[in-house]
């Protein structure tokens, strides 16, 4: 790979609509991080707002015979630096890529990646129709990027993570060819699962350019129970008895820095002295619902539980539910973040909370730690002070030793956010060699030229850019 | 690629356990086809009946080294002729590898494949949980053939199919190696989706030979609503109007040949003049199933149906299920069968369904249709006297035509049987050069010798044996 050369951008600029090319550095400056704002991200030689499938594959085309890298990007909300330029490459942005259209007998949406997901969410719901995952960030992050990351959320514990509702993909490969995989067909097993390998590929194999989802019926009405623990011992052992007895609609998990973070910030009335703070829901109709609910609060007072409040009004529901969305931002008011999100098998997950904290206190770090519990997925968000670089040091020390201990739990070192340039180096602590080498196969298959998001989840070949 | 030559064979009966090597031809001929009885299929040198990992790593390095083509199977109840032995090979069974845990609390399954769907269902149930997928022949078809083929079935139209409950899997690559991937984790995006991608894919890629399925709580009880109808097309307006309104638990469609085929086999007081009925269910508890099943006893009677029962009777709905499930063995008492399975989006069901009765009155065959029409898969079932070469040829020429009929109506030559060898030829036709080449390309990474199951899916690449 070579950074694109100034005649060779001329030829780009030429072949593209007028307007789709920044080359401004100030503006395409912008373009350079997302919110992982990865310190060693390079700076794009140009970014190219994309408006169509056509758009992305005069840029792989030129990208091919150049070999220049490219780094696709949705909304820029990711959180593990799967959208970090490199030096001299082209961001290709689907911003611009907003059309959608619902079909509601076949109950699928057939999107392009701009949208955001709330966006989808919206356009399902005036048929009746839900779109259910619903990553934290589900009003600032686009569907592209969900698709490209295989996104989580909070209802997945419930409804499955993106992956389950992705039934067709439009992608552009590393050749500029644009091929059509999948569709709206919920059963369709004619050849390989493309589709399915596309998704979670954080840009690497391809530039997805539209997108069919399943949707299914709304969400009924949902009850909500809201619990506080002493420690968060209690609150994981809560959290085991609710998921072996019912699946919950939501599960959550909020810390003790984390309730004050967000009381601090929203003023929610949690209670600020919990040590551990549970948030469930229920959306199973009538009787159903309200057995679910009585199994909840049974569960947190069977744990030790200090408070236990629950109701079944939509509102106050929904208030608790942005309550526990608000923690990211509660927390970056008081810092810079290293943003954690790594996973373990529901049994481990006492032994992972507790963990964590054990290496907040060892490090003299601050760690928040929210997780969406009921699938054993957790966010400890690494607080430090930008301007003091010793305590810098040891949060990124905390950040590794995290990741190894979710890998020793039998876990994951990302649930939901992707690999992205940020956990890169633990990939292969948590694959081993020959998954990685299997990895690596598909990747060179694929972009045998590896100018595809090269810095993301697998490192690049000797000798290139990077 | 070459046959095994005896040699060869020894070491192979060798370096595994005393009697997993089969070699009586007599023996060995019985593993030559599945219950798509293609008559392409080939001999096998030799069948070994695994018992674990290591046993299929053993065959896969020998394979390798010998370069001898190695056709995995399961049950041997695939309909596509995926398991169809090619001249010379290994066949691989897994029959043997039978053991099963399950986890309640991280509510996962982590089996062998060598169990039956039934058997694993029953493993779930005895700790209150479900796993959904459901194909007719859910006793007599094995876990690992469900995962390869990524297999549907009757509740897929709400629950999804086999890939959307495979959260991991063990898996021998063709050169020997074995690989886990994924795991008991909800939510886990470290490296690409490689789980799914060896879901579906036939055995081409590799050996499962252990896999982690995501349980869900037990189904609540179902109702039932049966109806009949006077024409084919008033069940497919029908089945529109359900599914535009509301997500049944089952949804599926027999035709008059069908319904009479049943009523000839298992007597159901099935109504033998009707021209199509539809059999739908609800599982959503208390009120909202009782508003569901009005809702599927409407949209039936606003379209004409001459006849509608509902209940709400657990035992009599399994009869009705058990019903339609017996289409097949019914149907294969009058003949032998060409076993569709295209599927089409939903809004061209209606064509579908009346243009493969056109196909079997321009070729006057018999065409037995069957579908689950909630999700759009069909599988007219076409029927013809082997001794009569005529009518072979015309069921052969119907099976071609109604395979590029759903493809004219954007649809799939395979819904959830896979492609096979019988679809093989089909298979660029719905998807085209370039989705073809990127097949290829995966397939060539993943097994460069060409040794995986050669002849399904993928054409085996020039020079080598079949």
């Amino acid at each position: 790979m070579t950074p694109a050369s100034s005649s060779a951008l001329d030829e780009l600029v030429a072949a593209l609509p007028e307007g789709a090319v920044l080359l401004d550095p100030d503006v395409t400056a912008g373009y350079r991080q997302d919110w992982a704002a990865d310190p060693t991200a390079g700076r794009p030689a140009a970014v190219v707002r994309a408006t169509c499938t056509e758009d992305i594959q005069t840029v792989m085309r030129w990208a091919t015979a150049h070999r220049v890298p490219v780094v696709p990007r949705g909304a820029g909300s990711g959180l593990s630096g799967g959208s970090s330029a490199v030096d001299g490459c082209i961001v290709v942005s689907t911003e611009r890529m907003r059309q959608i259209t619902i079909d509601p007998v076949a109950r699928v949406a057939v999107t392009q990646p701009g949208l955001m997901n709330a966006e989808v969410k919206k356009a399902a719901a005036e048929h009746g129709l839900w779109y259910p995952p619903d990553p934290s960030s589900f009003e600032i992050c686009s569907i592209g990027g969900n698709a490209a990351t295989n996104a989580g959320g909070l209802c997945c514990v419930k409804y499955g993570v993106t992956t389950d509702y992705v039934l067709g993909l439009r992608v552009v490969l590393a050749d500029g060819t644009a091929v059509s995989l999948g569709g709206p067909l919920l059963k369709d097993v004619a050849g390989l699962s493309l589709t399915k390998l596309f998704v979670g590929s954080e840009g690497t194999l391809g530039i997805i350019t539209e997108i069919t989802l399943r949707l299914i019926p709304a969400q009924p009405p949902a009850s909500t129970v809201v619990a506080s623990f002493d420690s968060v011992q209690e609150a994981a052992d809560a959290v085991l008895a609710i998921t072996s007895n019912m699946r919950p609609a939501m599960l959550e998990f909020m810390d003790h820095a984390s309730i004050n973070a967000v009381e601090d910030s929203v003023r929610m009335g949690l209670n600020r002295k919990a040590h551990a703070l549970l948030l469930a829901q229920s959306d199973a109709p009538g009787a159903a619902g309200v057995l679910e609910i009585e199994t909840i609060v049974q569960a947190c007072e069977n744990n030790g539980a200090t408070e236990v409040f629950a109701t079944d009004d939509q509102a106050e529901g929904d208030a608790f539910a942005a309550a526990r969305r608000a923690v990211f931002p509660a927390v970056l008011a008081m810092g810079s973040l290293l943003l954690e999100d790594v996973g373990v098998p529901m049994r481990a997950l006492p032994q992972l909370v507790t963990g964590v904290e054990a290496i907040a206190d060892d490090l003299d770090v601050l760690i928040c730690t929210v997780a969406h519990a009921g699938d054993g997925n957790t966010h400890p968000l690494i607080v430090f002070d930008p301007a003091d670089p010793d305590m810098y040091e040891r949060a990124q020390i905390a950040f590794g030793r995290v990741m190894d201990l979710a890998i020793a739990l039998g876990g994951t070192i990302t649930g939901e956010h992707g690999v992205g340039r940020l956990k890169r180096d633990w990939l292969p602590s948590q694959l081993g060699e020959d998954v990685m080498a299997l990895n690596r196969k598909v990747k060179d298959a694929l972009d045998p030229l590896g100018i595809l998001n090269p810095g993301a989840v697998i490192a690049v070949k000797e000798g290139s850019l990077d």
